[in-house]
């Protein structure tokens, strides 16, 4: 089922706000089997959105806007559209009664401008918002199906999922274009590509896209064109045989981060972990203290982003600074030791490296990262050299590092169950 | 001058991938008077797009595309837009003879398919793309102007910069709109209202639009219909009023960091920098060491998320932590002193608190955290209580730090000009 979406906010046309809820919308339709074919974003105006919504109407016959449901003077589209689908503007008792009792329970009277949240057109249903105080409205006519949505993304999305998507697909009613992402990590596009393309091949056809980004390649397959069962069935499938193919380079599904399944692989084990930093900061201690409970895995760690600090608070020699430098693998181990020894975490996990702009050799060029992992009686340090600038070289090291760990606990847990 | 832009891309209504495009464009022609006032976003489809482009030609006479120039079969915008304006393509051979021997250069043969990317509609004038392979073009037509750019972030911007905006610039030859944003932080937005808001009532008409984020709240100042020229002059004038007015709140301009700042003012006192972070994880010495050369200033410091690490690698005493707990006005200072005298920096930055969902109490609930700078013979310690979520609270803690150091460091730097 084709639909339209027509978005509405003058400061989404003047580009001070960035428009996420085209994305979202279009993400939480495709799987019952709506499929969103243009997006036109148009000013707080009457006029605009008006003939927006009559071309997109007489195209496709469904049209979900979003925004300008607000109390102020800006918000226009309720009018634009009943004069579109040729009703009159009417208030909604009940809906007004909701609203005086709303304001109420938290104290406060309603202001007049507030009234004109509960006008709907004549013929249409209210959507109710169960965050914010302009209601959805759905709208049906000879032209079509007119959904209207406020703009505020949180509302936006909760009346998309509650409200809308179930209403779409039961007018779908049939096919759905389902996707899977499938995360990896460590792998070059390319070799993943050689490795898994053909199984886009299957009984049931599927596209596979490889999404690039600094967390690794994500793997999307995509089936259109089946019920919701036969696609989740045959996706299943296909990522059962990618990981067997993949093997520990897929990390993860949907929006997986790395550090969260580290920190569970680590909990599980009852072990404890501590970082150390230089060309990184911090960053890979902030990714794992934002994943909540954190706090019984993760202790803490040094940033030495000074050699004088790699001395004082990770007990690296001078003569290895002297003798391999800072980026180095003998420092870079030293620096997962010592990080070891002055916390008493059981893993270790060290980062040092060039992020540039400056500060490239011929040797050690802009990119270059040492990374080492300590945990129980192993160590493991690799060299890598990162593509892009500072902040990209900084994110795929941190990406890398909390990478090392996770496969080196994989070997370890894998060793473990053969020996037992 | 109005225009309309069209956006080309499956990606995008999928909803897999989030336009930026179009709000660079806004931005970018705003300030040389070209106005959007509509974005279509449409499917890497013929017909879709030449339907897109005509009806947008037909309102404004105005047209720039984005997308669908790349050498693959999915990129058809040039072939829709020859049709809707009725020209052929040609074979371009000065830029075929160009991309040739951009291909030589990098030591590689042109595919076939790249020849397409030489392909104009006949009329178009080339615009050079210094990124990737395949330029812009503008076609002018008695249905009025379309502007072709590539899709990819990046040419799109090079290309409008340095192509479109000087172009636009010389055909709306008036009125522009011309914006400035000053940043403020540790200041409320109804505060920040009540103190600056009557100077939008200048003699020249503007806007002040209140944007909060997670770094404090930016004040957007607008004036629109004079000339460029008149209008900075205003702007200028206004925010030298606001200066006085907001003091040390207001600390800096369009997209400047406040680490970026820091650095600087420490810089020139010839100071280094430690921090030490607990609930923050290391989201401080992130920022921080994003900053090309803040190496001169930040040595880096200690994540000491567990109390044990407090003790171990800051000196915290036991029975601050006892008497206290770690979210405290003692422990706070103590580690900022700690941090300091374990790195040797001239100035330490703390952070404890708690960043939730869980571990707050009535007397300490989720987002309280206490703050430490100790400078030369000055310390201070503040307490904040964070609105919003672990990531909105550790954020806006980070940015507090800062700010607390950048304070000290002002007041600091201004008795010392009195003292002199």
């Amino acid at each position: 089922m084709e639909l339209e979406l027509v978005t509405i906010g003058n400061e989404l046309l003047l580009g001070f706000t960035l428009d996420s809820n085209s994305a979202y919308l279009a993400r939480a339709l495709a799987p019952v089997g709506g499929r969103v074919v243009r997006n036109t974003t148009v000013a707080d105006d009457g006029k605009a959105i008006g003939e927006a919504v009559r071309d997109a109407l007489a195209r496709t016959g469904f049209v979900i806007t979003s925004g300008g449901l607000g109390p102020t003077r800006d918000d226009v589209t309720k009018k634009a559209v009943a004069d579109i689908v040729g009703q009159q503007l009417v208030l909604d008792e009940t809906y007004l009664q909701q609203l005086r009792e709303r304001f109420a329970a938290f104290g406060r009277r309603m202001a007049d401008s507030n009234r004109t949240q509960a006008e709907r057109p004549e013929g249409a249903t209210v959507l109710p918002n169960p965050i914010g105080t302009a209601p959805g409205l759905w709208v049906e006519s000879d032209a079509g199906v007119v959904v209207m949505l406020p703009g505020v993304p949180s509302e936006f999305r909760a009346l998309t999922d509650a409200q809308v998507a179930p209403r779409v697909a039961a007018r779908a009613r049939g096919t759905a274009v389902v996707s899977r992402t499938l995360r990896t990590t460590g792998i070059p596009e390319s070799t993943l590509g050689d490795t898994i393309s053909h199984l886009a091949d299957s009984l049931v056809p599927m596209t596979m896209a490889f999404l690039p980004s600094l967390a690794g390649v994500d793997v999307r397959l995509t089936v259109a064109d089946r019920t919701s069962e036969e696609a989740r069935i045959a996706l299943d499938d296909a990522a059962r045989q990618i990981d067997q193919l993949l093997g520990p380079a897929r990390y993860g599904e949907e929006s997986d981060d790395l550090a969260d399944i580290l920190i569970g692989l680590l909990g599980a084990r009852g072990e404890t972990l501590a970082v150390a930093e230089s060309c990184t900061g911090g960053l890979v201690g902030a990714r794992l203290t934002a994943i909540p409970g954190s706090s019984r895995v993760f202790v803490g760690g040094v940033i030495a982003y000074s050699n004088r600090l790699k001395e004082r608070l990770l007990d690296v020699t001078p003569a290895a600074l002297e003798t391999y430098g800072a980026v180095s693998e003998v420092v870079a181990l030293e620096m997962a030791r010592g990080v070891r020894t002055r916390t008493g975490a059981e893993a270790g996990l060290s980062i040092t490296g060039v992020a540039g702009p400056g500060g490239g050799t011929g040797e050690k060029p802009v990119g270059t990262v040492w990374l080492a992992a300590s945990l129980g009686t192993t160590e493991r340090a690799i060299r890598r050299v990162f593509p892009g600038n500072r902040d990209d070289i900084r994110q795929r090291a941190a990406q890398a590092a909390l990478d090392l760990l996770r496969r080196q606990i994989l070997r370890d847990d894998e060793e473990q169950d053969r020996s037992e």
